[in-house]
């Protein structure tokens, strides 16, 4: 460190020792990443990031993305020092019941963590979707919108397929506010990276048309000062390759046990020894808090600035202000449900069809909506005729193409969702939400209001066959704690469904929806719909109830009819969404499934799961087949006569 | 085509008319790819494919794997054409119930495919293992394993993460025997690559390693012939890039809609008129057979002066020849289970470390497993001390370092267990089984004894927090079906859950592993655990069942103990494979679970499910939180007086 000041160095250290000690007293953490990477992230966070510890919602703040999220105590101590409300003493409670440091940074629960980290990858393709929320929103409200994104990534981010896809979108639309200092410390839990890890990231980097710094010293605070200039300067996004050494000042410095566990009480010590520090545990010197209150100060001048910014901008464009407020606070306009669509019984039109009316509709209504699909446009439904794309030169689109990259949409969307004032949506096939599952356990996980479009729902894909059959995945989205999962039955229900999504601003929705064309049915009730489940065609002294979900609803309505003929009077049930359900009061779930009554689920789907409302199911316990869909779906027992007969052999009759 | 000869033209016409005319009769499919690349197609098909199409089983044929598997009429077209068991009948039936010829290309469906496609994606990286088992064995057995593996790849496949992990994989272990035909039409389903694929992906697959060979003109044959020469003489993996044109011959010739669906009428009669077609839809002219009798003239040929090489081999080495017949046919070595370690009851070991200790025992025994992990080791217990990398150099190894790729390592383990002579395994915490999802759900599909290791499986992960605890994927895991998930309840049940992972070759199995010990319990039951399910410790008179899984049965005991002291007999019951369980006959089922008694369910995973068998359930409908595991772990509601607590609720004293 040839250049430091001694402050710097004092500061650095103190980053360091902090990490280590906090492993030592939890007994369980990751202290080589801080160690390393503490010279950059101390430049970082000291001299470029445009953030006031006082406030960490200013919404023009630059994000802060810790990739490597297991390097968490790099972050707890960053924000300590720089006067966020982390007091010393949650960082010696790292890794504890109830701490506000938990094993890897989570979204919410820490003031100043921008993004839950830790799953690999994740963070660097969460923080693509955040430079395009910045570059969108600039393009919407100018320069009081603006922000850098900056994020640290390990070789394990930069292994991970989602980085990938994400990196290869962000240098498609040359987001170059996005800038990304790569740990290149040559680690990895199983040894040196060489035995898993020889390609040259740097020119893949290039290759997606990233600027790219090579090689910086992480030790020599002003190389990684002039590649942060560097990269602040390029057009294009940044990879700024910083040599460090994991677990710098230890006994372990440049060796892969350093990455994770406690080192111990000797090589503890020993460490204090070689850094000079000469304080005990969470004793951080006065120097090291004067140094840093530089930052808090810096913070807040700049906020105040930003404040006189937003009043001028707020003087001269009053609805826009208004209307940054009312995004910023996820506020939906009034009367919304008035513009919903309305259909007629007896049209036959796929839900995702519907879907696609329905944003007709509400696309105009909320600027907030940014749609988009992994390359499945035309079958999704995802885009309005009034929709542009949002590109390079577009960014006031609202439209964004993310290519065959289903997990980096994922991860897009909840970036852009962490904005608050945008509303992503994004279109698959169901059977290809296994490819972003990560994502949107990320998105349940940080409550981020992502909404994830996935039509073809079932075997009633039809011709494509099992690949893109879906059969598992919607029991598998209902596991998910926190994801709303909503399969309407019809079109009237789609548009309920999307308001149901855009209400709820306390995590992510699944919209599922059919490919195949679905009656429209009498019965729909918006509000039963919202409620996650009601009656949708009862009958006089109903012997059993026929509950299901999607497609399979106007099945059972048609088994009803067959079952009514011979006099066994049965009630239908559509359940669209079991977490809105399961929210209810036991008296409303009661009125709707009356506990004497036997039940029987019909869902093309594993019947796993269905057990908790019904007697029976029919359901599907393998995988689909390649045919037409209505030979498909009949041929795998979706028919009414099945339904019927299953209703008899239940009742015994 | 300037040089190609009229014989070659008929011949690549033949391949197109016939994917043009089943889209259209099937009104669904993908005509575009099969039309664009059929020139190369028949290059390599008729002049580079070492295959006997009288012999799809032949070990030693070169590998085509239609990564691109939406143009799957292309590889009928060549799999009828060359004379495999595949009518024109068949190809009439394009998509239609029961026939030979799904929508997409179907492993162990259709003689000659030789892997499931149609997740983008997932071929290439499934082709990665398949040329990393051909080394592997070429090591083990010598040049009667030798082979190629080609691909044909779109744009799709290169945007797709799960591509990036294996492709970078395959460059660093020098893998120069994959080819992949990367069909470079510069067009996917929303329109132009140039929507959102404007990286340089040449470039990339040159950082990963790989030999290059661009812009080779996909109509001139000549062009495409010489630039498989030069893949096969680099000792790099090769990646060319031809340059194809969708839909060629048609009116929607290099356009979007060329991708998908059929034309229409008009358009296919403008498709023979302008490549000079005469012939009716189905009907091939015998010039065309002809051409393509020389393939399977050239594969007999091969494969019997293969034959007369294995017998030389067989007759030099005649172990060795006995033990590639037993491992082609995936026979295990006899007496597996007398070398199975015991373990003392009273003992504390987390099923991890006992799966450590299996796998010491195993690794000599059987020379078929090849281990990895996804960067975890260290934690997954899964590499033993005699077992060596699979290196670039070392290529006798039979441990692969995936590096952080998950993805990846599911598909590559996919296509290491097409070999049928290796039985791959691979290590990942549980919770990061969603990254690859897509790979297990292939697995399953395919039917392929892929072993899927995954460790630290609840919140009892403990202080590495929500991000590393699974909470759903337990759960999820058991909706795919053909999975058989095993969770050991501890060292003794593990032992069992290997052999029944071994003996399976059906499908895939998951084990599933603590990190925290749990004790060596009394009362394992080899013959149950294998049942799935059994009667761990009974109770005169029981009352009640407490059924758990994993480290909760060591908790359901002690619950058993308390309620015993209070007078209330409770059966417990260890169900470690469900699926297992369920293929038993009724009477085996309720004689470990009988019909009258209420059942108490306790697993440290969602509720969602258990249902099927019990009344009331100990599960977590929420995700976990950072903290000491015994800290986690009660505090969510894992104690032994909680468990009883509710078995009292349940039997309402």
């Amino acid at each position: 460190m040839t250049q430091t000041t001694s402050v710097a160095r004092l500061s650095i250290n103190a980053i360091r020792m902090l990490a280590l000690d906090a492993v030592e007293q939890a007994r369980s953490g990751h202290p080589g990443m801080p160690m390393g990477m503490a010279p950059a992230a101390y430049v970082l966070w000291t001299e470029f990031l445009k953030h006031n510890p006082l406030d960490p919602t200013w919404p023009a703040r630059d994000r802060f993305v810790l990739s490597a999220g297991h390097g968490s105590m790099l972050l707890y101590a960053l924000l300590h020092l720089s006067g966020y409300d982390l007091p010393m003493e949650e960082l010696r409670r790292f890794r504890q019941w109830g701490s506000k440091t938990p094993g890897h940074p989570e979204y919410g629960h820490t003031p100043g963590v921008e993004v839950t980290t830790g799953p690999l990858g994740q963070g660097i393709a969460t923080a693509v979707g955040m430079a395009i929320a910045e570059r969108k929103l600039v393009a919407e409200f100018g320069e009081i919108a603006a922000h850098h994104t900056y994020v640290i990534a390990s070789d394990g981010d930069l292994m991970e397929g989602v980085s990938a896809e994400a990196s290869s979108l962000a240098g498609h639309l040359g987001l170059g506010k996005l800038i990304v200092l790569y740990d290149d410390n040559g680690v990895s839990i199983d040894g040196s990276t060489a035995l898993a890890f020889t390609e040259d990231p740097l020119r893949r980097y290039e290759a997606y048309g990233w600027h790219v710094v090579p090689e910086v010293d992480g030790e020599d605070l002003a190389a990684v000062r002039s590649a942060l200039q560097e990269a602040q300067a390029d057009p294009r996004p940044s990879l700024i390759a910083v040599r460090s050494i994991i677990g710098y000042g230890s006994p372990l410095a440049g060796q892969p046990k350093a990455h994770s566990d406690a080192m111990g009480p000797e090589k503890v010590a020993a460490t204090r020894e070689t850094l000079g520090w000469p304080y005990p545990p969470f004793e951080v010197p006065e120097e090291v808090y004067a140094d840093f209150r530089r930052v808090r100060e810096r913070g807040q001048e700049l906020q105040a600035a930003w404040q006189a910014q937003f009043e001028s901008f707020a003087q001269a464009h009053p609805e826009k202000a208004a209307e940054f407020h009312r995004r910023m606070s996820q506020r939906l306009p009034e009367g919304l449900e008035a513009h919903l669509p309305r259909f007629a019984p007896g049209e036959r039109m796929a839900t995702r069809a519907a879907s696609g009316k329905v944003l007709e509709r509400l696309v105009p209504l909320l600027p907030e909506l940014v749609g988009g699909s992994a390359d499945l446009t035309p079958s999704n439904n995802t885009r309005t005729p009034d929709m542009q794309d949002f590109t390079r030169d577009n960014p006031a689109g609202r439209y964004i193409r993310y290519g065959v990259r289903e997990h980096a949409m994922g991860a897009i969307m909840n970036g852009m969702a962490l904005s608050k004032a945008l509303r992503p949506y994004g279109g698959t096939f169901l059977v290809f939400s296994d490819y972003m599952r990560p994502a949107i356990r990320l998105a349940a996980l940080m409550g981020t209001p992502t909404i994830f479009v996935f039509t073809h729902d079932s075997i009633a894909v039809g011709e494509d066959g099992p690949t893109h059959q879906p059969v598992e995945q919607l029991m598998s989205l209902r596991a998910i704690p926190n994801l709303w999962v909503i399969r309407p039955a019809d079109a009237g229900e789609t548009a309920v469904a999307w308001r149901v999504a855009l209400e709820r601003t306390a995590g992510p929705t699944a919209l599922v929806l059919t490919r195949q064309p679905v009656p429209v049915l009498e019965g729909v009730r918006p509000d039963g719909v919202a409620r996650g489940g009601y009656v949708i065609a009862d009958a006089e002294g109903a012997r059993a109830v026929v509950v299901a979900t999607g497609s399979e609803v106007a099945l059972a309505l048609e088994a009803q009819g067959l079952l009514h003929k011979e006099g066994i009077p049965v009630r239908v049930v559509s359940l669209p969404c079991w977490e809105a359900f399961e929210a209810q009061t036991q008296a409303y779930r009661e009125a709707v499934l009356p506990p004497g009554l036997p039940v029987l689920a019909v869902e093309a789907g594993v019947p796993l799961g269905w057990e908790r409302y019904a007697t029976r199911v029919v359901g599907l316990d393998r995988f689909g087949a390649s045919a037409p869909f209505a030979d498909v779906y009949a041929k795998l027992g979706f028919t009414k006569e099945r339904v019927a007969a299953e209703v008899r052999a239940m009742l015994g009759v």
